[in-house]
This record gives C-alpha cells, sequence and structure tokens, in this order.
C-alpha cells in the first residue's frame, strides 16, 4: 500500500462535509489508476500524466463522458467528439501546452497497437489529451522536450497508488504563485441505498496568491503580505479538472457534474483569469458504451434519476476544491528555467494551518 | 378515418427513400395529437396549434427532449430547461412571435389544473412554446388576438387527424411568399428487426419565393418568373420544426436529430436568412423520465446504439422536407391585413408536377 | 438622494478589492434605473422588478448583451435571440417563475406602445423576461398573482434609487434559508487611463443555509447550529445576476463576463443545485447598436482588448457575490403561504458580524 | 497566372446567384494562400493542405474567427479558443485524422521559430488543424505516414494558384463514394455601395453516391444505378469547410456564417451522417486583432450591420456548395490501400451536364 498522499487532514483542515474514500485520490473510483513521468531538471520542468479510466479495453469499451469549458483560452483535444458522442475511447493524457500534439500522436500510436481494428475495419480514434502552460514560469516549453516515449511510459506505469504535487504533468506547473501540479481528492456519497465514489484530478496552474483560499479564509493575501508579493500578473496558466465516478449518468449528466466541477476551482479563489484555459472532463465508470453495436441496436443502460444529483454535484465540488488544495500541500520548492522559483504552500504552516 | 391529408404523393413527387407511416403525419408516433384554432378574418389571420406528445401525463411522465436552434432570431420559451434536463414536460403550443406570452400563461394555467402539485408540494412547471411571426405579411399582429381560451381550445382539440396549410398557428404564414402554414409528414424506418416511427410537424414561415425548391427542381424561381415578383424582401419569419419518434433516445441523441431536421429545411431551399428563427424540437416518446424518482433512484432506460441513428436522421430530413411542401400544398391562397394577399402552391399545379 | 442601502460595509466587511461606485448599485452606471412592484400580502408574497438598461429607445437602439446559463433549470425568455444576435432590445423584466408570460405580454405591450413600427414596418420584438420561484415556500404561486398592470408599474417607476431585500420580484424569494430577495452592488475599474463601472443586480432564491458564506466565513453553518436547522431540502429555487458595464465590449466578451458572474454566486456558498436555475444576463451600455442600418452598412464600434477584461471579470466576482450578500442584510423577516416564515440574517448580527 | 482551375461552368452549371471572384477560389480573398503536400503512392494516400490566412504575421496580427460543428465526430484541434477568443493566430492545416498531433506539433514548431516570444515573454499559441479520416478506404492511415516535414513544405508553398481534387489532404478522401479531396469556390457580395469577397475551401470526404445532387438533380443516383452500386456503407468520413471574407466581421458574426456554410453541404445531398465530422470555421480579414494590446486598451473595430449580412450567408452557402462539387469535378480516379478504387465524377460526365 503505497503512503498516504499529503493532506490538510492531519492538520485539521477538511474542506466540505461527505466522507473521502479510502485514499482520498481518483483511484478510490474502481478501475482508475494514474501514471507520471517527470522531466524536472534545470530548464526543463515539465512530463506527463496519464489516467486510466478503466481496466477494460477504452476503444471497444468506451465510457459515457462530457466536458464543461469553463474559459476556452486552452488547448486540450478531442472535447468535439466527446460532446457530440458523449463517450470518451482513450485514457486521458495530461501535459504541457506545446507538447499537446506530441502526445496525441504517441497516444493514437497506442491505441493503434492495442486495436488492430481502427482504420482498418472500423472508423479512426479521438485521442483526448489535456494540457496547461508550464512555460509561463518554469519550464521551457519551447524546447518541446516531452516525447512520445514519455508519453507510452505514463501510460505504461499507471497504479493505483500515484504521487501527487509537482510531479508529472504537474512539474511545472504554477499554482496561485506557488509551486503548483497534480492534486487529487475523492468522495462517497450514499444514494438511496447505494454507496457512489467519485474522485477528482486536477492538474494546478492558475491563480494569483492573494487570490488564494483555504476552506475560505485568505491564507494567500497573508502569504503574499508576508512574502511581500508587490504586484502579480495577471492570471494565466490554467486549471485541468478530471472528474470520474462510478454513479451511473448519462453524458447530460456529466457535463452538468463537470460544471459543478467549477465551483470547486472557484472556491480556491480563482478569479477565472481571461488568460486561463479552464477545462473540465467529468466520466462515468458505471456502465461502458461498446463500440459494436449490439445485436437488436438497443442498449439497456441505467442513469440516476436527475432529484438524485444533487450529493454528486456536492462531491464534484468538494473533491475538486481539495484536489487542488491537495496538489499545493504535496508540492516541493522548485528551480527551474533561468533560476526562477516557485515557494510551497507547505513553507507557509502557520498560515494555512494556523 | 379523416381525409387524406394535400401531398406531392398522387402526383408522383416523392420525397427520400424511406416509408411513410399510415396517415404520413406526425400522429403515425402512437399518442401523438395535433389541435388548432384558427382566427382568419379580415385583419386576424393568426392561431394556435397544440401538439400533445403523448397520452399520458406530461409533467408527472415527461419525455426526452432536446432542441436544436439554427438560427436563434425567435422567441421560443422553455428550451433552456429542455437542454439541462432533457426532458419536455408539457405540450408543445405554436402561435405567433407576440403572443407566446399569452400562450405560455396559458399552457401554465392547463398544467396548474391538471397537476395540484405543481407550484405546492413540488416545483414549477416548463411551458414549451414556440412561435414565428405572421405579423410580417397577413396577420395584424400587433393586436395580441390570440387569448387564453383559444390556446385552451387547441389544447382540448388535440386529434391524430389534422388539417394542414393555413390553419392554427399557420393560418396567417408566409412560406416561400406563398401561403405557408402547418405540415407534416412521417417515416417508418427499420433498425435491426424493429420498425420506429418518425414524424415531423413544421410551422412555415420563411423562405424566398426564388428559393423554393421540390425535390431538388427549381420550382420557386419558375413561379416568380411567371408572376414577376421583382424584388423580394430578405428572408424573414422563422420556421419551427416538431420532430417526435417512438425509437428510444436519449437527449444528446435527440440533439442530433434536431440538427439533421436543419437539413430537411434547407433541402426545400431555405438559405437560412439573418431574420428568420429556425429552431428544431426533437422528442422521444419510447419511454417516459418519471417526475418523482423511482425508490433507487436508479432508471433503467434503452436508448439506441449511436451506430443505429443514421436511419433515423435521414428520417428527420426527409420528414421535415416533405413537411414543408405538405404545408405548402395544403394552404389556400390568403388575404389579410391591409388587403395583402398570399397566393397558393397549387395555383402553380403545371409548374410543380410538371 | 435615497438613503443608503444597507450594507456589509459599515460593520467592516468588504467584498473583494476593487472599490464600489458612488451608491454601490447597480444604478451607478450611468442611465441604469430600477423600479419594483410588491406585492406583500398574506398568502400573496411575489411581485415585479424591471430594469430600464439605458434612458434611449430600447429597440431603436439596443445593447449587446450575453447570457450564461449556470443552471438550466429555469424558465427565462429571451435568451435564445440574445445569444444569436448579440444584443438586448427591451428593459429586463423579473418576477416569479409561472408569472413569465404575464410579464412577456406586458412588456411585448409596452414595447409596441412606444415602437409603433414593430410588427408593421418592421419585425416583432424580444423581451426577456427572468425569473426564480417563490413558490417553493412563502408564495401562493399558483395563483398567478401578478398582472400586466404590475409590470407596466414596475416599468414606470425605474429610478436610480432603488429598495433592496425582499422587494419586487424579491418579495417571496428565500436564500441560503433565509429571507432572499433583490439586491445589489458595484465596481470601479481602472483600465489604461479610463474608469468604467460594472453593476450587479441579482435576484436571489437559492442556496442552503449551512453552506452560506461571507467572505468565506461558513457564517450558514454558524446560524443553522443556532436555530438547529436538521434537514435542509435539496437546493431549488435559483438566482438571476444580470450584470451591466459602461466598458465597450461584444457580445462575445459580454457572455465571459456573465461566466465569471457564476463565479460570485459560488463564492457565497451555492452548490449550484440541479433544481436551480441560475442564469447570468450581462449588458455593455458603451455603444448603442442602430436597429436601423447605418447607410453604408459598417458600424464604427469599441471593444476592449482580451487582454484588458481581467479587471472587469474581478469586478463581476466582486459586484455579484456582495449583491447577493446585500440581498440577504436587505431582507427584513416575513411570512407568507400556509403561515411559513423566513428569517432575515439581520436578525444573526452577531454571527455575520462577529 | 495559373490555368483555370476545373469547374461545372463551361458545361454551363452554376451554383446560386451570386457573382465569382476572379479565379473562383478562395485564394480571391487577398492574402489567402493554400499549399499542398500530396503523398500518393501505392498504399499511402494522404498528404497536408496549409492555408495561409492573411500576408502578416498570424500570432502577432490575428484574425477574428469562429467554427459551427454540424457533427462533431471529428478530432479537430484549436476549435476550443477560437471559440472563446473569436480568433485565429495561425495558419490552418488540413490532413488526415491521425496525422493531427504530427501536424500540431509541425505548426507549434513553425509559430515558435517565426515568433521568439511564444513561451518566454508571451503565452503560448493556439495551432489549428483540421482533418478528415482517408482511412476509411484508400489510405493506409495506420502508417502516419505524415512528417512534420510534409506539414512545414506545405506551409513553405502556399500561393494564390492551386490545384483541387485529390491533392494535399485530398489525396485520399473519397466524396460521395467518388474520388473526393480539396474543391474551392468564391463569390462576390454587394452590400451598400462596397463589394466583399468569400471564399470558401473544402476538405470532402463524406457522403453516399446515391445521395449527391448538382444544383438539385439526382446526379449521384444515376450513377449509382448505372455502376450497380448495391449496398453502400453508412456515411462516415467528414467534410470541413473553410470560409474566408474580407468583409468586416465579429466572431459572433462569423459563427452565423459559419452555420450557413453546412447548408452548402447539405444541399449536395450530404444526410450527415451519424460517423461523419462535418465542421465549419469562418474567418474575416478585414482587420487584424493584435496580440499586443494597444495603448488605450481600447480598439476601433468595424462590422457589418446584421441585417446586412444576408448576402454573405448566400455567398457562404453557394461557395460551399460549388467547392465541394469542384473537389469531385477536380479529383482523378485513385487506386490505393489493398488495390481500392474511387472513380472519379468527370468519367460520368453525360449524367453530370446531361
Amino acid at each position: 500500500m503505497p503512503p498516504s498522499p499529503p493532506s490538510l487532514r492531519p492538520h485539521g483542515i477538511t474542506i466540505g462535509s461527505l466522507p473521502t474514500g479510502p485514499s482520498n485520490t481518483i483511484a478510490d473510483v474502481p478501475g482508475v489508476a494514474v501514471g507520471h513521468v517527470t522531466l524536472g531538471g534545470g530548464e526543463v520542468q515539465t512530463g506527463v500524466t496519464a489516467v486510466r479510466l478503466h481496466p477494460g479495453h477504452p476503444f471497444r469499451d468506451k465510457l459515457p463522458a462530457a466536458a464543461h469549458v469553463l474559459n476556452g483560452f486552452g488547448k486540450s483535444v478531442g472535447l468535439v467528439q466527446v460532446e457530440e458522442l458523449g463517450t470518451i475511447e482513450t485514457p486521458v493524457i495530461l501535459t504541457n501546452t506545446l507538447s499537446v500534439g506530441t502526445a496525441a500522436t504517441a497516444l493514437v500510436r497506442h491505441m493503434l497497437e492495442i486495436t488492430p481494428e481502427i482504420g482498418d475495419t472500423t472508423g479512426t480514434v479521438n485521442p483526448v489529451v489535456m494540457e496547461c502552460n508550464d512555460g509561463s514560469w518554469l519550464n521551457d516549453i519551447r524546447g518541446l522536450h516531452v516525447q512520445e516515449s514519455h508519453v507510452r511510459a505514463a501510460l505504461d506505469g499507471v497504479s493505483d497508488g500515484f504521487d501527487q504535487g509537482n510531479v508529472g504533468a504537474g512539474t511545472g506547473m504554477s499554482c496561485y504563485g506557488l509551486a503548483g501540479g497534480i492534486g487529487s481528492a475523492s468522495r462517497v456519497v450514499r444514494i438511496a441505498k447505494s454507496d457512489f465514489t467519485l474522485g477528482a484530478l486536477t492538474l494546478c496552474n492558475m491563480g494569483r496568491m492573494a487570490d488564494l483560499r483555504i476552506d475560505g479564509r485568505p491564507v494567500g493575501a497573508a502569504i503574499a503580505e508576508r512574502i511581500k508579493v508587490e504586484k502579480e500578473p495577471a492570471e494565466s496558466g490554467s486549471i485541468i479538472a478530471l472528474i470520474v465516478t462510478n454513479a451511473p449518468l448519462d453524458a447530460r449528466q456529466l457535463r452538468r457534474i463537470a460544471t459543478r466541477s467549477g465551483a470547486g476551482i472557484v472556491r480556491t479563489g480563482s478569479h477565472l483569469g481571461s488568460g486561463s484555459g479552464d477545462i473540465a472532463l467529468a466520466v462515468s465508470t458505471a456502465e461502458t458504451v461498446p463500440h459494436t453495436p449490439p445485436k437488436g441496436r438497443v442498449m439497456a443502460r441505467h442513469v440516476l434519476h436527475e432529484d438524485a444529483l444533487d450529493p454528486l454535484f456536492r462531491a464534484a465540488i468538494e473533491a475538486t476544491e481539495e484536489a487542488i488544495l491537495n496538489a499545493l500541500i504535496a508540492a516541493e520548492p522548485r528551480t527551474g528555467r533561468q533560476g526562477r522559483t516557485r515557494r510551497a504552500l507547505g513553507e507557509f504552516a502557520d498560515l494555512v494551518f494556523g
């Protein structure tokens, strides 16, 4: 069993009211696994994070999915088809903005290998790659340092125990003027007599220090005052929020879930700056959608009644909010391009937990 | 049994390749019924058309639904909630643009009467009212001649046999510079071994004469030449297309169906003028969605596999195209406000059927 | 000069960092005026609020506008055309959910009176009416108590000094389990060397008590504990946020502003419940759009560069957040239908200001 | 001067009523240029087409742009940001579906070379790459044969004289069961006393033979009958329509233009099959949008009045329709993967021109 991920909880800070899953990560949703490749040396501060959504074949057994674009200053790929067809058919790759093309090609190549029928006896495949811009501060993003082999390694290395903070795609990210990166959290909701798990994984690269709130408290303003941050640049960077749940939902309902994830982002203090690409993607693992139509063409599906969604909305908000805070508390101080540095939230424990 | 509706078919003109239902109207979809109130006298050339979508209680047993706004220069009400929740919970009322408020109030009052729990022990109700502007030529639309009682009478008078042409909401409408109004058509598609029916009902008030095409033939240009139409005004007016099918589809799929309905509109020659509010609404009657959540909150649903939708797309295109042509062929010459007239397509039989 | 509106500011609570306008209401935007008609007696707890967006003719000189549907469980009318054409051409009417039709008809009638060309020599008019459901607790919404004359009176009574709290459309509204209603706030932002004003007016009818946050502090939870609220129902009701600014923006940019308004809602604690219709509408008064095309058909316009929008985004968030809190602090305890009551936030001054 | 592109016009077939520009291609819009790299040998039947939208620096001087997704079964990249910001900041690359990643990376590398500030002192860049699936019939799409160098060569080779038919990205495409590919057309519209040019370039890979219409005539059905096509597969493949005009339009208006382009697609007979990714992108070259904000942050812009758009809507429909037909008439018979063949429309001259 992996060591417990860093968390605010041992210090008495809980976000919201719902219980977490066993690991308080997205991997609490059965079948979900995460892999990182970290490229962290000198000017190169970037990486790749791969998220496997279920243990089955992602193309032959798709999952219902939907995205919500909170602010579209972003370069994610694959969302057009997710919106139209309501399904996702690959793992999700996260990386830096300018490496999206390389990641898409690597993901296509991976899918071709495990799916001989793609582009032969059936159609093509829709790779989903999402991104933030680590080049705004720490990473030499112009160097295009992510290679296809890194994407492959991240896919090969997925596990239900995974690191948070400035690792993988999060390596060079900045969040609220501090070291940012990958965070995760989960919630368990009881609907009628069934328990469903919802997990969030966020790639955090947004916000201005003075805006950071921890459970409503203006911690960022206190930090900014202590370290005498005078004038912060405009909000830029982006955040990606991936929500996965084993509750049975269709794509329309998942779009509603993805929208709520935006509320979790806001609760940490983001003002949704013009230059920030803020996108949420929500996926249900409850039932797969077969690529090949069943015999009678009609599929039996299960979905929650609309009146039962509120607990999941709340779970999406809480898990997203806590995932962002977990990214911050897990991140370590980092030096990158041109000697630029980012301090870590953990360095301000008295202000965070005080 | 009602007399056969007017049609191009006895004259050898068929639209598309799919078979029609028994009456070639939207009422071929089991449970659908249509009622008209026609206010056609002198300056007043308007009315109301009500469409009952299923014989059950519309609020307690909702239907999956979705809209597509082809051109949003329109004043339909109720679409925001249909988009969010994916269901429709009232009959559909069609009327003139400025009477939408009155129709909405009448529909609300009707729903309150048959549903004591609305606004008491449960929430409110979302009336769906759609419209075209008959005031652009024949009707004294400023007079606001539609009363709540007319809406009620249309609702009370629904039947599976109903008139087409310039009746009901279609009374004062113009289409391709001719008398327009209400048209309908249907198609039957076989998917795997099941037959599904798709019906269209259109309220037609758009287009310029020279653009009218009948199965691709430039009939409108020929008419315009004969009657020496010199300069037509810009396209305005609108078209509403209502598609109902008993195929099992969810809201996302119905949005795709509604989009295809737009192709049927285009095939009759419309150039989607800036001033034309062109909106399609698609509904599935296969399974209702209960207002009250079931015990375990999880609903078992059936939906067609995405690869099985093409025949329904084709049906939506064909039925919409033929419904528009049926409105034209059923309409009679009409004189209205300030002595203005609209000739009828049927007056040009040699050009239509030649 | 009207008396200062109720506010948290005298008690040392400021929301955000930007300065307010002189009155800290939407009327700080030059030309904006607000009128209420309050129907508050016994079972009838409802009303109408009218917002005049500029002193000119609303139809002949339209304003750029855009909406954002945060959660579409709502019955607002007029948004389809705003989305397509990017303009608004009437005042905005706010009322209860089931009176939207009546308000739309009254607004149409008003527009016909002041605009003889509508429906005669030019097209129709697109009334914008937005709503919340006061029938969920205090109002006998089934009674349809709002008459056209009330809407007219609200329009006739607009002023740049206006009440907040449970007045006008806000009369019977509930917000975070307390008396809700109409709130307003404003911000002034300096961009380059120019000052622009942005004002918010909110109709507040959403949220659960335990979720209320005031500048991040969990005040609602404290109130709920004191008055021993045991089990709150699901979030329902809705919030409407109207944002007006004199900064020069086009419709696409205004949609971005409207989206940010949602962040202000979230910051007060809302979890965007499934049953809550949350809609924001943003309008720019900087330059009108003439109904009649100018001679050469090309219009000279001014718009802010995209990189200059961040201060306005922040202003929209802050003003919306404070407008909601102002509604709460201005509202008075109220008794309505079936003797049901709502307490007022002001009754808990020690928790609010402590 | 290049030789006249293939066309139906010498044979007396004109599409619509508006005059064309001098070359009847997208290059009639001043500044627009197109380059192809064709990979056409044996199993490899694919390529790249690059479209330069204006002669200036694409990133420092962006252009207003908007997309319309007619059917989102597609993998185009870059549309999220175009939708949010209303601008395009790179040339457009067209290629096969699985080579989108490679093309995006090549385009990013090109932009980095000509723009040292990207990823250094300013943000990142949003590459726009659009695609169709040539692997459904002729091309070995699994081979990922497009290299970055091909993309670069297409960019370097742009010219205002360019080939149509199965060249560049169109090499292996199929359209209405025939050889498809790249087509183009243009229209000139007079608004007030000014002439504006609108050009279309389409990458055509959609449709079933029996559905093809040429100016409304069922030519495809006649061809299918002659060559005894028995059972056509479901519609798949996709079409990309790029519309460029020098009329002054903002992003919202360009979205309306893009929507109309869909009507041009429908008029050639497409039934918008579920598996077809049909996307239109519209761009205005009238005025650039500077990356760096001007001093006072306010930009003076010109846009057409909404009532003046109808001629441009018509131009978009006509140019798209004719561009598709030009692709078909320009294409040559082709043999590809596994000896599969596509016949050319030109082989059926008696049916086309008869």
